[in-house]
């Protein structure tokens, strides 16, 4: 099977658990607001949970529910930066935001119950409740005020700062708003598995990293409609990114280092590690 | 000492807790704007979460860190219901709320990290991981779009109804809006015991709606200084309330009715259980 297909397979299983989660949910806008931020995405996340939790030797089905929550976790982050205050965009996944297509109120309680929604995945399911404790607990750690959310903090005032942010600047802020949850589903399954999880989190940061300067670049040079959200934003609103800063060309060129970077931080490991060889590969070769 | 000395003295416990779990936080505006929303209040569901510990023979410092969780998930949903898209309000235990002394991409981020905030306390401290993992997942069923989210939806919604909420209406809104976190306070104690909730779930029904009850006639009868909060949105947003339903000395019997059902269901505790009848007739004896 091709990385695209296994992709996608393994999307289609994430989507399943998610939508299972929903089944006792009340008939209500709320619901329905949150199946719609559920939908579409290539679940990079979730599939990282899978592939990080057979690397390390732990069953299948104890990392579904893991990887559905992560999903949930990213899914309410997207509801909440695409409002009108935060960042302001009425397109997503190639369908209109939650608040285009309900109203802010919506928005913000879809959100809120997506957030709530990843911990309740994440406590389920048949893994051991020690390492679902240690999943909750790092996860409430990188979605808060140390790492997602700082990150985003970061992002909204830089769209009003004097200056435009130094390359430090925008590696800090992205370690956060992208790095964060990237990091959570690498070690995922070294956690599942009582293992150490320093190198996934080496892979995690330069995937992260590598991951976010592609999408700086298809910010610039990217098709609208597959991408599915609003382009060339990043210019229009003057903010500093890694191709502001290192142009296309050397932009591309640190990707790839990070690629590099990112594949030998999978040393430690053997052949297993493939899938994620390739992941890494891939997140660079969506744009260019 | 008095209950209400016990209470202020139970609060500064909680808010010590919450204050250093913030210690290692980015000093940003976003931790700024969690502090300003962690203070103040009552503290009532954090106290409740300790005596339903200390009834249940759960060693006190096993229940802190949980009694400082359900706060910093109340706070969070407090900032998130003030927003100008949700209730627009200006003033909450008498201070500015978030959005009005920061702005909305502000109050939106604090009350995100607020939420995260709850489940990384709710893993933190000496209890064991498997108690801790199902107080996480149960505050996670009652945070989310079963519970608090549904009951803070119809709220919203009730705002634009062509015809106001029934007292059914009312009830099955309450005991979402209000009753989902005072259940889990009262249940925590038996869940982290590892016994029946249910006796504490029945005392906990009757408590969250007395306590509305209370809230509803504090909105007609209050002092906004007092109360820390503007009174009079019901009435001039012509909300239905149970005062509308019940008038108001119809409204104040059926509060009474309901601490003497929660004192029932407290029938099978012995005197330990003072504390929290005590609780049950302070939630009525605030207002009138």
């Amino acid at each position: 099977m091709s990385f695209d297909d296994l992709l996608k397979a393994e999307a289609d299983v994430i989507q399943a658990c998610l939508m299972d989660a929903l089944t006792d949910f009340p008939n209500d806008r709320i619901t329905d607001g949150m199946r719609h931020a559920l939908s579409g995405g290539k679940r990079l996340r979730g599939f990282l949970v899978i592939q990080s939790a057979a690397l390390h030797g732990v069953p299948r089905n104890h990392a579904i529910s893991a990887a559905a929550a992560i999903e949930a976790l990213h899914a309410y982050s997207l509801v909440h930066d695409d409002l009108p205050a935060m960042d302001n965009d009425d397109l997503r996944r190639g369908q209109p935001t939650v608040h285009v297509k309900w109203d802010e109120a919506t928005a913000i309680l879809v959100g809120d119950a997506l957030h709530a929604l990843a911990f309740e995945l994440v406590a389920k399911g048949p893994l051991p409740d020690t390492k679902k404790l240690a999943l909750s607990h790092s996860l409430a750690q990188e979605a808060g005020g140390r790492a997602l959310i700082r990150g985003q903090n970061m992002d909204i005032e830089a769209e009003t700062a004097q200056t435009p942010l130094s390359l430090a600047d925008i590696e800090s802020l992205q370690s956060g708003k992208t790095g964060a949850l990237i990091e959570w589903s690498c070690a995922a399954g070294a956690i599942m598995a009582g293992e150490n999880p320093a190198p996934m989190r080496d892979y995690a940061s330069c995937l992260g990293r590598a991951f976010q300067i592609a999408d700086d670049i298809l910010d610039v040079t990217g098709d609208e409609r597959k991408a599915g959200k609003r382009l060339q934003k990043d210019e229009t609103a003057g903010k500093a990114t890694f191709v502001s800063h290192l142009g296309l060309d050397g932009a591309k060129n640190k990707a790839r280092e990070l690629v590099a970077e990112a594949l030998h931080a999978l040393t430690p490991y053997n052949a297993e590690a493939d899938v994620l060889r390739d992941a890494a590969r891939f997140v660079i070769s969506r744009e260019f």
